[in-house]
C-alpha cells in the first residue's frame, strides 16, 4: 500500500476539506426542491455573482468533462472546430467527451509552451478556412488555465488571447480545472482573468482543490443558459439533489477556502522545485506557477522511489520524464520526505 | 415556505440518510486511487455481487437518467428502437437523454395499465418490422419497476415479459429508479427480479432512497463492461473521485438500509392510501405497491392544500387528478396530517 | 417476372421522364463549376423562385429522406420535437433519419384522418410541457403534402396548422415527397401551399415524380441557408457534380412537366378508384386526391392478382388491405386492365 | 468565362463519359425494384466481384464523403479513432462528415511524405493509449489511394501498413476516390491493393473519373452489409432509384472503362509534369504517380495564367504553390496548351 503521504500522481487523488464534508452533512437534513430551485444553489450563484462582479448563472455538474463537454457543446455547431493546445485535457484525456456532447465538432490542437496556445498559431487558425463549407468552421478557442503543464497564462496573454478571438468573431472558453490555482498565483482577480478577457463559459474545477464531486460552468453570456440547461438535463447531469453539488461549492465559496487550499497547493510545488532545483541530477521542466512540476529524473531515481512507495507518473510523456501534483492535502512534511528521498537516491 | 412535513411532491426532495453522509464523511480522509481503482468502489462492488448472487459490475453514475441512458447506449445501435411503456421516465421526463447516448435511436411508447408494458403489445412490438432497412430495428425492452404510478410488476410479470424479450432476440434493461420499493413490496430476491428473469442491465436507483447524488449501472451481462465504461468517461460520468459515490452507495448496501427505507416509504404510501380510501369523495386511481400514490380530488380540496402549504403535483397528468410521493423520510405524523387535512377540506 | 404494366407497388418503381434524360446527357458536356457553383444549379433555382414567387434558396438532394432530415435538423435543436402525424415517413420509414441528422431529437406522433394531423391535437402538442427543461422542447411542425394515404391537405387546412404552428413560435416543415401531387390535385399555387401559409422548408419531392435521383430542399427562410449547406456536405448530399442533380430538376420544371406528371398520375388513380367503387366486393378507404388508392380486397383477389403478375403492398398496414400507387407512367391501359383482373376474380 | 479546355482546378469539373450517360439513358425505361433490388445493381455487384476476385457486397452511394464516412462508422465505435494521414479529405476536406457520421469518433492525423502515412508514425498510433479509457481508442486505419498529393502507395507500402493495422487488432479502410488511377498506376490487381493487403472497406469512387453522381462502398467483409445497409437507410443514402446509381457504375466497369479513363488522367498528368520539368523557374513537388500535379510558379506566371482565363488552386497551401489536376477528359492539346502559357509567361 501506498502511504498517504507518499501520493503525487494527481490532485484527483486527495480527499476532501472538512469544511466541505461539513456542508454536505449541513445539507442533508429536511427537503429541499429539486434540480437546482433549492436555497443552497441559489446562495452559490449569489456568491460567484459576487465574486466574478458580474451577473452570473451557474450550473453545478459532477466532473470537470461534463463541464467541459456541456460548454462546448453550447458554443460550437455540430460543424465547427474548436481551437485548443495540443496537450489539453478535452484534447487528451476525455475520451472524445467534446465530440459526443458536440455531436461531432473538431477538436484542433495548436502548439506553444508550457501548453499555452501559441498566438501566433491561434491567429492563424481562426481565419483558416472560415466560411469554406467543405471544412469545419472556426467557432470556439478554448484555453485552460493553469495549464496541463503547471504553468499560468498571464493576465495580458489570456487578454491577448480573448482579443483574437473575440475579434475574429469566435467564441471563447476556460477550462478552469485548476482556476483556482492561476488566480492563487497572479493574484489578479476572477473577473479580470475571464469576462472582461472575453471568456464566455468558465469550467470552474473544484474537485481537484477540496470538493469531492463538484464542479460547475460559470455562465458570463446568460443567453446560453436556457441551452446548456436543456443539454444538462440531456445529458443526465442535472442532478435531482442538486443542493449536494451545490452545498460542496458553497463551502468551496466561504471565507476563501477555494484561494487558501489553491494557494496551498502551489506553495508545496514551488517548495518541491525549489529542493529539486538544488539537484544536480534532476531538470526541472518548464516552471510550475501552480501545482504541477514536471522534470527529468534519472532511471535509478525513479526506481528506487517507487520502491519507497511513491506514486507518480513517469516515463508517459516521454522517457525519464517525470510529473508530480500537489494539492491542498499535501504537507511540507510530506515534500521534504520526497526531496530527501529524491537526494538519497540520486547521490 | 412550505413546511418540510408537508412536501408530497416527489421522494427526490428528501435529504440523505444519516448513514450515508457519515460513510462520505468517512471517505473524506486520506489519497484514494481515482476513476473507481480505490477500495470503497471494491467494497460496494462485492457487497452487489453477494446481493445479486451474480458476478456483476457496477459503474457508479451521478443520476438515474446517466444510468438509465448509458445503458440503452450500450444496448442499442443507433438504428435500433427502444420498446418502452408510454407512460416511462425515459420517454417523458429525461429531455431525451436516451435519444442523445444512443446517437439517435428511437424510443416506441407501448400500452399496459399501471404504467406496465401489456405483454401482448409487446410481443407484436419485438417483431415489428425486425430486418426491415427502412424502420428502425428493435433492439431493447426497458422496463421500470417500480412504474411512475408507484406499481410492481410481480415476478410473474417480469418474467414473462423477459420470455419475451429474449426469445425474440432483444436485450432487457430495467429503469430501477425506485428498484429497492418493488423489491421490499414484492418480497423477491434481487436476482429474481433481474438476470434470473432476463435483465442485461439494471439502472440501480438509490437517490431517491437515502442517498444523495449516486445511482449505478448493475451489469449483468459482464461483456457490457468495456463499451459501458468508455462511454461513461465519455459522457463525464466516470468520477475522478469515485469513491464519494461510492461511499453512498456501500452505506445504502450495508445492514439492509436501502430496504429499511424502501418498505418505509411503501409503508407511508399505503397508510395514505388506506386513509384516502375511506373518504368518500377521492378516488384512488390504479394501486399503490410502492411510494407514489395518485388519486382524484375534488378541486376544493387541491386549492385547500396548497393553501394549508402542502405541495404535491396536481392537475398535471389530467385535470383533478393529485399526486403524492413519499419518502424515506416521510412520517406517519406527516401522512396522518395530510390525511386529516383532505378530510377537513373534502367535508 | 412481373410485366412492366403490372407494378402497382410504389411510384418510386418507375423510370424517368425522357425530358429529364435528355437534359441529364446534356449537362454531361464539357467542364463545370462543382458543389452546385455551376450554371445549370442557377438555372433551378432562378425557376424555383419565379414558381414559388418568392426568393428562395436551394439545395439539391439525392433522396427525400436526405431533404427531410436535413430540413428537420436545421429548424429543431437536438432537445426538441418535431410533431407529425404517426403514419408519416418521417416516423416510419426512414430508419431513424431524423434522430441522426438532428443528433436526437424526439418525434411526436400526432394522430388525424387521411394520414392529416388532427389541429386538435396539434393545438395540445405545440404547448405541451414547452420551456420544462424534464421535456423535450416543441420546436417543429412536419406536414406531409400529399400524405401517406393519398389525401391532401387543402389550403385551409394548411393555413390552419401553419397558423397554429407559427402562433406557438414553433417552425413549419413540409414533407412534399409528393407535392406535385398535390398541387396538381388543389389547383393552388405553390406559394399559397408553403409559405404563405407558414413553410419555412419544404422537401420538394421530385423523384417519385420524372427524376431519377434528384430531390430538393427549398429554404423559404433563406437565413437557415448557411446552416443547411454546412450539414448537407458533412452529410455527403453536397455532390460534386451538382450539375447532374440539377440538370434533372431543370427538365421537371421545364414547360410544366412536373405539373403533368402529377396531373397524369392523380388521374390515373382517381380512374381507378372509379373503376373499384363500382365493385361490391372491394370497399375503398379514404379518398385518393393524389396516386395512392387504398382499398380493402377480398383475399381470393390478392392472390389471384399476384399470381397474375401484379405486385402491389396487401396485408401490412392492416389484413385485407392493399395498396395500389400510379405514376406518370402508369397508362390508362394499365388501369383498365388491373380493373378487368380485380372485377374477374371478385367474381 | 473559363474555356472549358482550360480547367485544371480539379477532376471533379469534368462531365461525364459517354458510355455513362448512355447507360443512364437504358436504364430510364420501365419499372425496377427500389432500394438496390433490381437487374442492374445486381450485375454491378457481380462485376465487383469478379473483378476483386472475392464475394464482396456494394453498396452505391451518391457522394465519395458519404462512402468514407458511412465506412468510417462501421468501423469505428463512437470512442474509438481513425488514424489517417495529416492531408487526407477525410481530416480536411468533409467538413466532419466522419465525426458525423460515427457519432464523434476521433480523427488522428499522422505525418508522412506525399500524404502517405508514415509505417513508424503508424506502429506508435495503434497503440498508443490503447485500453485506456481516458483516451479515444485506436480503432481504424484508412489509407488513401491516390493519395491527395497524386502520390501512389506501392503495393509493399500498402501490405506495410495493412499488416501493422491487422496486427495490432485494427480495421482498415481504403479511400479510394481515385482508386482507378492508383491500378492503372502501378499495374496491380485490384484484389492485391485492397482485401489480400487487409482492407475491409474500400470506398470506391468513379464520379472524378466518369461517373456523373455515383461511388461506391465495396465491403470485403460481408459481416459489415447489414449495419452499412441501415446506416445509408438513414443517413438518406440508400436512393430509392437505385438503379440509376448502379447504372452509371456498370457501364464504368464495362470494357475496362475505368482504368482507361484513369490511364489517360494519369497520362496526361506525366505529359504535364514532364514539360514543367524541363522549365527552370519552375519547381515540381513531389512526384504524381496518378493525375495531380503540384510544382511552384513564380507569381507573375500564376497571375498571367488566371489572366488568359487557367483555372487552378494556388497559394492555398502554401504561397508559391500551385496544383494542376487532369482527368479523363483532359487531352494533350489542353495540356500542351497549358505548358506553352506558363513557358510563355515565365520567359
Amino acid at each position: 500500500m501506498t502511504p498517504p503521504a507518499r501520493v503525487f500522481t494527481s490532485d484527483n487523488t486527495a480527499g476532501a476539506s472538512p469544511e466541505v464534508v461539513e456542508a454536505v452533512a449541513r445539507a442533508a437534513a429536511g427537503p429541499a426542491k429539486p434540480y437546482g430551485a433549492d436555497d443552497v444553489t441559489a446562495d452559490v450563484r449569489r456568491r460567484l455573482c459576487e465574486m466574478f462582479e458580474h451577473d452570473v448563472d451557474i450550473l453545478p455538474v459532477s466532473t470537470g468533462s461534463a463541464a467541459n463537454a456541456l460548454s462546448l457543446a453550447a458554443l460550437t455547431p455540430p460543424w465547427g472546430s474548436v481551437l485548443c493546445h495540443r496537450d489539453s485535457h478535452i484534447n487528451n484525456d476525455e475520451c472524445g467527451a467534446p465530440e459526443f456532447y458536440t455531436a461531432g465538432a473538431k477538436l484542433v490542437p495548436l502548439g506553444g509552451d508550457d501548453a499555452k496556445i501559441d498566438p501566433d498559431e491561434l491567429r492563424a487558425a481562426v481565419r483558416h478556412k472560415a466560411g469554406d463549407v467543405h471544412s469545419v468552421e472556426p467557432s470556439v478557442v478554448s484555453v485552460t488555465q493553469a495549464t496541463e503543464t503547471g504553468a499560468v497564462y498571464t493576465l495580458d496573454e489570456i487578454q491577448a488571447l480573448g482579443s483574437l478571438t473575440k475579434e475574429a468573431g469566435l467564441r471563447l472558453h476556460m477550462d478552469g480545472a485548476r482556476f483556482a490555482g492561476a488566480v492563487a498565483a497572479l493574484g489578479r482577480t476572477p473577473a479580470e482573468l475571464t469576462w472582461r478577457a472575453g471568456v464566455d463559459l468558465l469550467s470552474f474545477g473544484a474537485t481537484k482543490n477540496g470538493t469531492m464531486t463538484a464542479d460547475a460552468i460559470v455562465v458570463f453570456d446568460r443567453s446560453l443558459t436556457p441551452e446548456l440547461t436543456f443539454r444538462a438535463k440531456r445529458a443526465g447531469q442535472l442532478a435531482a439533489k442538486m443542493r449536494f453539488h451545490a452545498a460542496q461549492l458553497g463551502a468551496y465559496l466561504t471565507d476563501g477556502l477555494w484561494l487558501r487550499n489553491a494557494a496551498h497547493a502551489n506553495a508545496m510545488a514551488a517548495r518541491l522545485q525549489d529542493g529539486l532545483k538544488a539537484l544536480p541530477d534532476v531538470g526541472l521542466l518548464g516552471v510550475a506557477d501552480a501545482n504541477v512540476v514536471f522534470c527529468r529524473l534519472p532511471q535509478q531515481v525513479t526506481e528506487r522511489l517507487l520502491a519507497d512507495g511513491y506514486a507518480f507518473y513517469h516515463d508517459r510523456w516521454e522517457p525519464g520524464v517525470a510529473r508530480f501534483v500537489t494539492s491542498f492535502a499535501t504537507t511540507e512534511q510530506d515534500v521534504d520526505d520526497l526531496l530527501d528521498a529524491v537526494r538519497r537516491h540520486a547521490g
